[in-house]
C-alpha cells in the first residue's frame, strides 16, 4: 500500500517525505519502501539522513541504484561516506564508472571537479552535422542529460560547443564548426562551485566543458546541479549570517541542533559580557541617574540594526560579486553618509522622546549625540567588517554579525554613557 | 577606444559594469558606448538604473537592440517602464511579437506568465523524428534557445515532450510518442515565480510548458531564467530578514538608500522604546541595585540571538518547503526543547559568572533563571511568529526579525528585573 501510494510522487519529494519524518517512522518506511528505492531518490536524500538510509538499504537494492546513477551523483552519494562504505557501492560499478568516479573524488570537495560528469558528449570539429548525428544514433551508452556537443581537438582540448538545437536545425552537409556558439567557456576542475554557480547564472550557461590543468576535458557540468549548488551557497550565507553554523537541516534531533546553536551562542555571551563590563564603568554615573539604565539599550538597539542592515547588504553585493576594487570607496563613503543622515535623523526624534519623557533637554542632547556617533560607527564597521573578512579569505557572512554588533554594542554605551557622565551629572 | 575595452565583456559583465560605476560615468559611458549597447545587454542590467540607461540610448539603437530578443526578454526589460516608454518600444516590434510580449504582459507580476518565452517548438506526437527534424531544417524563427520539443494535442494542449538528445539519437522512423519523457510537468501561467523557481530547482527541471487556464499552451519557461529568479528570492529574503526592504543595488544613491533603510530602523526605534518601557517600570529596583543595570542587556541579548537563530531556520525551512503541516509539530517540539536545553547551559555560565562577579549568589540565581525563560520564549517566538505570518499569507522573511526580538527584550527585561525585584530587595 506504501508503493502504491508513492507511485506518483517524484523521487525529490519522497526524500523530502524521508527528511520530514522522524528517525522512527524513517526507519519504518525505508525497511518497508527499501525495495522500490531507486538511485534517484538517494541522491535527493539530504546529507543528514543519507548515510542511515543507505546503511539500512538491501545491499542488492543499493547496487542496483548506483549503476543507474550518471558520476557526478556517485560522486555526491559517497564523498560524504567512510571509506569503507565507499569502497563497497565502488565495487559495484563497472571498471569505467568507477574510474571515472574515482577521478572525481582526486579534486577537493566543494571543487567543479567533484560538480561535474564524467558522460560527455563529443566530436571533432571537422565531422558533419550529418555524420554527428549518425554517431548519436550509434552510440549506446549517452549521457542521461545533454545539452551541447563539445568539440574537441586531437588532444581531446575542448574548442568550441554546439547546441542540440543547431544541430537539428541544420542541414546534415554543414561542418560543426561552421554552427558552434560564439560565446564559449570552460571551467577548471579545481574552481571552487560557488563560482562555478556564479558563473552559470551570470552568463546564463546551460552546461559547461570542465578542463584539468592541461586544458583537457575531463567533464562537463550541468545547470541544474550549479542552480542546486547556488541555493546551497544561498543555505550556507543566510544560516552563517543568522549564527547557526554551516547547516541545519529540517530532520536534524534537538541534540544535532543544539550542538550547531550552542557554539555561536556562546560567543554572543562573551561579547555581551563585554558590553556589560563597558556598563559596568559608568554604574556611578547609572546609580545618580536611573533613566540612562532606561535609554541605553536604545541606543544599542538602533546601532545593531544600522550595522545588520549594512552588513547584509554587503555580504550579498559581495556574494554577487557588486561589490569590486573598482566601487568598493564609492560605497563605504555611501555607507558613511547614509549612517550619519539615518543618525541624525533618529537624534532628532530619540532626543525630543527623551526630553520629554523625562523633562530633561539635556538628556535630550546626550542621547541625541550618542545616537549619530553609534549610527555612523554602524555603518562604518557595518561595510568595513565584511570587506576585512573577505580580504582575509575568511567568510563575510560567517562572524560579520558579532563582531559588528560587539562594537556598536559598547561603542553605543560608551557614547551614551560616557556623555551623560561628562554633560549631565 | 572604450569599444575596443568593452568587447571582450559578456553582456552580463558590461552590465555589472555599468551599475558599478557612479551616476556621471554611467552616462558618460552610455553616450560613447550607446551605439554599440545590444539588447542582451539590455537585459542583463538591473532595474534600479535600466530606466535611465534605456532613455539615454539613441531611438535606432534601442529599436534594433529590442528586435532581436525573446518574448521573455522584452517582457523583463519593458514591465517596469512608464505607459508611454513601453509603448514607444512596442511599436518598434512586428505584429506577433508584439501580441507575444502583450499576452504575457496580461498575467500578474511576478506570474509564470511574465518569466515565460512565448517561442516554443512544438510537435503532435504521431510525427515520427525524421518528419520533425526535416520540420526544424525548414523553420526560420527557431527560438534562441530551446531544449525540449514540446507534444501537443490538436486543441494545443502540452501532453509530453521529447529531448533533443533522445531526438538526435533515435532513428527517423520512431515516432515522437515512443521517446517521450517519463516524467512531465506543466506550469500554471498564473503561478508565483518563486513557486516555478522552486520546481525547476526540486525537480531539475530544464524547460517547462506554461498553460493558460484551459490547459493550453502559452510559452515555455527555461532553467536560466529560473535560476535567476531562485537568485532573486533569496536577495529577498536575505534582505527582508536584515530590514532593509526588498531590493538593494550596489548603484543606488545615498537617498534611495536612506529611503530604504529608514522606516525599519523606525520600527525598530518604536519596539526599542516598547522595551524601555519595560525597564522604566523597574527604575526603583534598578535604583537600589545597579548590578542588574549591567545585567540586564546580557539576557536580552541571548534572547535576541537564539531568537534569530530559530527564526533564520524557520524562514529558510519555509523557504524550501521543507517545514510543513506533516512535520511543523515535530520541529516547534524540537525548538522549544532546544530553546530550554541552550537556556539551562548557559543560566548555568552566566550565573556563575553573575555571582562571582557582584560576590552575590542570589544574583546568579535570578540572571540564571531570567536566562531560561527568555531562551525557551525566544525559541517558540522564533519558530510560530515566522509560521503565523506564513500562514496569514505574508512574507516570514519580512518582519519576523522585529517581532521576535521585540518579544526576547520584552521578555528579557521583564523576568530579570521581575524576578530580582521579588527575589533580591
Ligand atoms: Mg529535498
Ligand atoms: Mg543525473
Ligand atoms: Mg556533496
Ligand atoms: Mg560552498
Ligand atoms: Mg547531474
Ligand atoms: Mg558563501
Ligand atoms: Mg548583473
Ligand atoms: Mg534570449
Ligand atoms: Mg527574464
Ligand atoms: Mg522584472
Ligand atoms: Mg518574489
Ligand atoms: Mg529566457
Ligand atoms: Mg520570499
Amino acid at each position: 500500500r506504501l508503493t502504491a501510494l508513492m507511485e506518483p510522487l517524484h523521487a525529490a519529494d519522497i526524500a523530502d517525505l524521508l527528511e520530514q519524518v522522524g528517525g522512527a517512522e524513517r526507519r519504518a518506511i525505508v525497511r518497508l519502501y527499501g525495495r522500490e528505492m531507486d538511485g534517484e531518490i538517494l541522491t535527493e536524500i539530504d546529507e543528514s539522513i543519507r548515510e542511515e538510509v543507505i546503511e539500512a538499504l538491501p545491499k542488492d537494492v543499493l547496487a542496483e541504484a548506483v549503476r543507474e546513477l550518471d558520476s557526478d551523483d556517485v560522486v555526491d552519494l559517497i564523498e560524504d561516506l567512510e571509506e569503507p562504505q565507499q569502497e563497497e557501492i565502488l565495487k559495484v560499478l563497472d571498471e569505467t564508472d568507477r574510474a571515472a568516479v574515482e577521478q572525481s573524488l582526486t579534486y577537493p570537495e566543494y571543487s567543479a571537479g567533484r560538480l561535474m560528469q564524467r558522460e560527455v558528449v563529443t566530436a571533432p570539429e571537422f565531422w558533419t552535422v550529418g555524420e554527428t548525428i549518425d554517431f548519436l544514433r550509434r552510440e549506446e551508452d549517452l549521457p542521461d542529460q545533454f545539452y551541447h556537443v563539445i568539440l574537441v581537438d586531437p588532444g581531446h582540448h575542448p574548442i568550441g560547443y554546439v547546441t542540440l538545437g543547431k544541430l537539428l536545425a541544420s542541414k546534415r552537409a554543414l561542418a560543426l564548426k561552421d554552427i558552434t556558439e560564439d560565446s564559449f567557456r570552460t571551467i577548471s576542475a579545481w574552481q571552487e562551485e560557488g563560482d562555478v554557480a556564479y558563473a552559470f547564472n551570470q552568463y546564463h550557461l546551460i552546461s559547461a566543458p570542465v578542463v584539468d590543468d592541461d586544458d583537457r576535458l575531463v567533464g562537463v557540468i550541468t545547470i541544474d546541479d550549479a542552480m542546486a549548488v547556488l541555493d546551497e551557497e544561498h543555505e550556507e550565507d543566510i544560516l552563517r549570517l543568522a549564527g547557526v553554523g554551516d547547516e541545519s537541516a529540517i530532520s536534524d534531533t534537538v541534540i544535532e541542533t543544539v550542538r550547531q546553536r550552542l557554539p555561536w551562542l556562546f560567543v554572543n555571551l562573551l561579547t555581551a559580557i563585554l558590553a556589560s563590563g563597558v556598563i559596568a564603568v559608568f554604574e556611578g554615573t547609572i546609580e545618580r541617574l536611573v533613566a540612562l539604565a532606561v535609554l541605553m539599550p536604545i541606543v544599542a538597539s538602533m546601532g545593531g540594526n544600522a550595522g545588520t542592515q549594512t552588513l547584509t547588504v554587503a555580504v550579498r553585493a559581495l556574494a554577487t560579486k557588486n561589490l569590486t576594487e573598482s566601487n568598493v570607496w564609492r560605497v563605504v563613503r555611501r555607507e558613511a553618509i547614509v549612517g550619519l543622515l539615518n543618525g541624525l535623523a533618529f537624534a532628532l526624534v530619540m532626543g525630543l522622546v527623551a526630553w520629554v519623557w523625562f523633562d530633561t533637554a539635556s538628556l535630550g542632547l546626550v542621547i541625541g549625540a550618542a545616537m549619530v556617533i553609534n549610527l555612523f560607527v554602524a555603518a562604518v564597521a557595518g561595510i568595513l567588517v565584511p570587506l576585512t573578512l573577505e580580504k582575509l579569505g575568511a567568510d563575510p557572512a560567517l562572524a560579520s554579525g558579532t563582531f559588528v554588533t560587539t562594537v556598536t554594542d559598547v561603542v553605543g554605551f560608551f557614547a551614551f554613557l560616557g556623555l551623560a557622565g561628562v554633560m549631565l551629572l
